[in-house]
């Protein structure tokens, strides 16, 4: 293991976040809030443990996989430990598992909280939290790629391990380019639907926190009722808004370049649209009896699906009420989340959809022995290294889920709010149902159960290699 | 498709499901029962279909992988079918559906029943239900190939789709002597059982129920409380037996040809015993407080680890009544499942071993990608088709479990209930949690869901393959 190199960037990631805890810091200064001096403390120690760990150039440059899964792991938990920290300072958090927990969930854009009220945090605590989700949800290697030629060409290894999807797809030849155009995708949406959230009536900074907290497919919101109350229009614009950050962003990318068939024609976003619509069609009529009027039975239904499916956890009803159809439903777009390529979480419905191809071309195998038949997608043929890690990916993806709810259940909570809970944060959901469901919180479990769950989400966010190789004895081993 | 093969095949299964169905009617005479006609009429009806069946000779004796699975999962409908008839021409169980969910339980040894009070039934009934298990445990084509010599060469193939586990090892050349050595064990260890249980004072109908019930892992009891109400050492014994049944069956073999060093080399049965151990001992920990000595707890818990893993689903105790950690290991049971080339059901301890060290391997290829590393298996390289159709198993496997979840959750009970209800079919266990839980039963459900579950309770028996062929419109189109 090259250290040096891992500590070498970790400074580099130290000093971007010293940078990012800075507009936090402004927004106290704004409110004139006592709180805002923590987040100026901890972005002061960021910057001095960041240039200290840069002052030493690293021996070699080269960056394995290896290095590469785990730099991006190590960046991530640092992130988070550095930025947990004015959470207690200020005293908006006081527990430092807690602010930790908070930040991670925020971070990995999981959006689950520990608070049983929001609503008491400063301005500058609840501005950070939001912001996490926004800096987790694309991702900070590709924002630092976007900025900086960091390590030449052995960056894709960084970016491979912390992009979401089965496989990663450089939209230019070069990876600074396709890293400036997708931080500009995110931008450009990102305004969008602040405008639009200022245009209908919200205030400014309920709209600023609420379009981080859709546009990285977070959740966090700024008030204990979520969405719920804030007016129609604006639910039905969160709602647009979590759809669109869920698609695989190369449609965008398509759509710039003025490819509109192209973007149409990608099989992952059809599907993906296709069960949006069939599973909040099966809501609406489930859940039609409990709602006045069809319009709001309809939004309500979307929102979650787009809430569930994108991974956010925005919440306009308490889904838990739900009839048992509707909260399964939910429960079944847990597991497959959101397009490759976009901020969102879960298996991702590209892989879903290649699970089914598998599924159908292994049958079609025993009816039709001789024949042969390949598995493809956008009529491309599918690399068998790509199925394999598909396969992989879902492997230890049950197993974890599997162990974590086995640890978790030591707390002895009912086992369908231990199981949701696990599913919601491998796949960086946010809420759960019964006592994770959208009106409650992760407050219930002890320290243990939070740290298993931390590392849920982190895994989760991280597509599963870059954590579980840190679990590996032999990673640690000299070559 | 080769129909007229298949429905010669179906001849001889109901021909033998008619001297079958000549035992219950002999209980029925011995306990002077009325219901004892309703045995002998059904089996007078399948002697006659099966001969009408059998008077076309197939035009071709040709029996591909399709035919093979197509022929295996219709007897196994068909024999069912027929099977329930006696229930509700004897007015055991009046509903047609209920008693065909109940036979399905019962050859596919799950041991899942809807019934709210078994006490009432005849003794010819009770032990109809039980036989099925014994039936069902080792397989009926086994039985056939162990008698007739069916097919000549191509009979594999119906064996390669009833047989449990992932892959199919003949213990000798011939598939005839494998069939022959595989039911001598089977009856073996049925008459030990029987012996031992009447010797501990067990009433010889209730020994011999029990029996069939632990040796074919399925788990229908005679009494409403299970085995609850017998003394320990019967509770003791049985535990024993229904983990002797969960062994590989290829063990005893060795053991019956004196390679005792083979036997205790086997590395699936060295983890099965393993798991036993360690889930006991948690659970023994875990429920220590709810029971006055810890010879009581050490009985309980072992039983229910015995009961789940194997599949077989007795219960000496409420279960549902346990800590959440005691449950979740029990449901994390139900997963796994028992041996490969055992009577019981799940995913299999292999399988879960070739999951783990699939998992392992992967990991290692990300730290050092240039290294070579191949699964092995009691020191063998696992071969590629092996660990595809691993994966395939497992991917068909998750997809049927959270489609059925959602299906039966138009009944509108809790996901709990739904969810291990599911589990509990698809592995052939019986009970799962909450309204399903040990002293509950399947009659909460709806039409629908029943036949949600009775198709999961086939698929879970015969390894998923067979069932889904037949939702594939490939399998009924010409060649």
């Amino acid at each position: 293991m090259n250290y040096s190199i891992v500590l070498y960037i970790l400074g580099f990631i130290l000093k971007f976040e010293g940078a990012f805890l800075l507009l936090p810091a402004l927004v106290g200064l704004i409110y004139r809030e006592n709180e805002g001096f923590a987040y100026i403390i901890i972005a002061a120690v960021c910057f001095l443990t960041g240039f200290i760990l840069n002052l030493k150039k690293p021996a070699s440059r080269s960056l394995y996989t290896r290095e590469g899964f785990v730099t991006v792991a190590f960046s991530w938990i640092v992130m988070s430990i550095f930025g947990a920290l004015p959470f207690v300072i200020s005293g908006d958090i006081p527990s430092y598992i807690d602010a930790l927990f908070e930040t991670i969930s925020g971070f990995t854009t999981t959006g689950s909280s520990i608070l049983t009220d929001v609503e008491v945090l400063s301005h500058a605590g609840l501005f950070w939290r939001s912001f996490t989700h926004w800096v987790g949800g694309m991702g900070v290697f590709v924002f630092i790629m976007a900025i900086l030629p960091l390590m030449g060409g052995s960056t894709m290894n960084l970016m491979k391990a912390e992009s979401p999807g089965p496989s990663v797809s450089k939209l230019v030849p070069r990876v600074k380019d396709t890293a400036k155009i997708l931080y500009g995708i995110y931008i450009a949406i990102t305004f969008c639907e602040l405008f639009l959230l200022c245009i209908f009536g919200m205030p400014l900074f309920d709209a600023l926190t609420t379009s981080f907290g859709t546009v990285g497919t977070g959740g966090f919101g700024i008030k204990n009722s979520s969405i719920a109350g804030y007016s129609p229009a604006i639910q039905n614009i969160v709602t647009v808004f979590m759809i669109l950050s869920g698609v695989n962003y190369s449609v965008y990318f398509c759509l710039l370049s003025k490819r509109v068939k192209e973007a149409f024609k990608l099989e992952e976003v059809r599907w993906y649209f296709l069960i949006i619509l069939i599973c909040a069609g099966m809501i609406i009529l489930n859940t039609r009896s409990l709602y006045p009027s069809l319009e709001e039975t309809a939004r309500h239904a979307f929102f979650q699906v787009g809430s569930i499916i994108t991974t956010t956890g925005f919440a306009t009803t308490d889904f838990d009420l739900w009839p048992s159809l509707s909260k399964t439903i939910l429960v079944t777009l847990m597991f497959i989340g959101a397009c490759a390529g976009s901020t969102g979480g879960g298996i991702k419905v590209s892989r879903v959809v290649i699970l089914f191809k598998t599924i159908r071309k292994e049958l079609s195998l025993v009816i039709h022995p001789r024949e042969v038949r390949k598995i493809r997608m956008d009529s491309h043929v599918v690399e068998h290294d790509t199925l394999r890690s598909v396969n992989v990916f879902l492997a230890i993806y049950f197993v974890l889920m599997i162990v974590s709810t086995l640890l978790i259940s030591v707390d002895e909570l009912d086992f369908t709010s231990n199981f949701t809970a696990v599913v919601s944060a491998i796949n960086n959901i946010g809420p759960g149902l019964e006592l994770v469901g959208p009106t409650c919180n992760f407050s219930v479990f002890s320290a243990f159960s939070k740290f298993v769950l931390m590392f849920d989400m982190l895994a989760g966010r991280l597509e599963l290699f870059p954590m579980m190789i840190l679990l590996m004895p032999n990673t640690w081993k000299k070559r």
